[in-house]
């Protein structure tokens, strides 16, 4: 028996669509009848993660818990979040629906096969601690962009989100990858579904792994039951 | 008050991925909190339009019915079905609805200033007479492409249904328009939210009226109280 798929979205909009598209591509399908059944609340109101985190803003906690109670209300069965800086309230979110949200920065960190990654996030995300956490349960160290790289990567995120294309950035994140692997980083973690958004460059000098990328990959396998724990 | 769509999807999950996308190229948002709330239920298990309505299949009216009550009882506030051949089943699933559904067919149809326009869509859309009537309505002739064509329209639809990227069929898709642009028509409509997916032929003889554009065109207005009647 499939099941259904939730995704509680809107932060921001082209990232949930962005999930929903690599969760189609993903699907063993040759007609629609075989494709999965998928759930999604594209809710855009809930408040900038990042500011809350910083200290900034107003929790999103309480609108994230009743997206995800509409999400299971609705039918889902387990619930994908596409965006990294949510996961900072993932332990509370949880604790306030039934059916299970993916963890997609502890299911991205078990992929890692490094000693020393690189993650390209929001402030956000950074203040948070939600990748540092994950990696030190896996004895990995975590680094970031210096900071004038840091500003790079936050203007490509709010870029992306108020509407730039994403392929404009594309040189931007090779520069950051570069100078990140020069200071001893063996991989690069994409930890923000915005820059998920960006074609990956393909000279690359590290391994990149795309937590978007990650959390179709366990969103497809869970609803159609393969490789569950 | 902005106001909630609804998509009443699945059918097939590409095309409501492609009208989650044009709603979101179309809302004016500079940040996440701008953009519209929007629900998906991508519902691929309804059954197949165009075998039900020749006879060949179960009704996928049940379902229809029970996945736009789903939506509803989510939040939304109007609902969206990117599909035309379930327009076929519009009237009975608004009278188990207290949502009102944007009817795409007469929408499209409205906007058409031509005296004759061809169809491209699938052979249930054909059969349903859902294009004739709203064509009839204001008294606007519709044409079918010859049969030889009619298969390579359906041909391509059930491709891209079963993964062959859209793009393989744009050569089709030009001849098909004209061949019947020279039978006579003056305009074409794309009346199957597969085809939608095929980027439109820039050379085309005359002028292309997608119903799934102004499906989102729609959906956008009057989730922003813009243009409302």
């Amino acid at each position: 028996m499939k099941k259904t798929i939730g995704i509680l979205g809107g932060m921001g909009p082209l990232a949930t669509l962005e999930l929903f598209r690599r969760i189609i591509m993903l699907t063993p399908a040759k007609k629609d009848q075989e494709h999965l059944r998928i759930i999604i609340d594209n809710n855009p109101q809930i408040p900038d993660r990042t500011a809350a985190i910083l200290g900034e803003g107003e929790s999103p906690l309480p609108m994230l818990v009743g997206t995800a109670r509409n999400l299971e209300k609705a039918g889902a069965d387990l619930i994908a979040m596409p965006c990294n800086t949510a996961h900072f309230y993932l332990e509370p979110l949880q604790q306030e629906v039934h059916v299970p949200i993916i963890d997609m920065i502890k299911e991205t960190v078990q992929r890692l096969t490094v000693d020393r990654v690189a993650l390209l996030a929001t402030d956000g995300t950074q203040a948070s601690g939600v990748y540092r956490r994950a990696c030190e349960a896996q004895g990995i160290e975590l680094v970031y962009p210096d900071e004038p790289d840091q500003k790079i990567v936050m203007r490509a995120i709010y870029g992306i989100k108020s509407g730039t294309a994403p392929y404009r950035f594309q040189g931007d994140l090779l520069e950051v990858i570069e100078h990140v692997a020069e200071a001893g980083a063996e991989a690069m973690i994409i930890g923000c579904t915005e820059l998920s958004l960006i074609q990956p460059p393909e000279n690359s000098p590290i391994p990149i792994y795309d937590a978007l990328d990650i959390l179709a990959q366990v969103a497809v396998e869970q609803a159609l039951g393969v490789n569950r724990d």
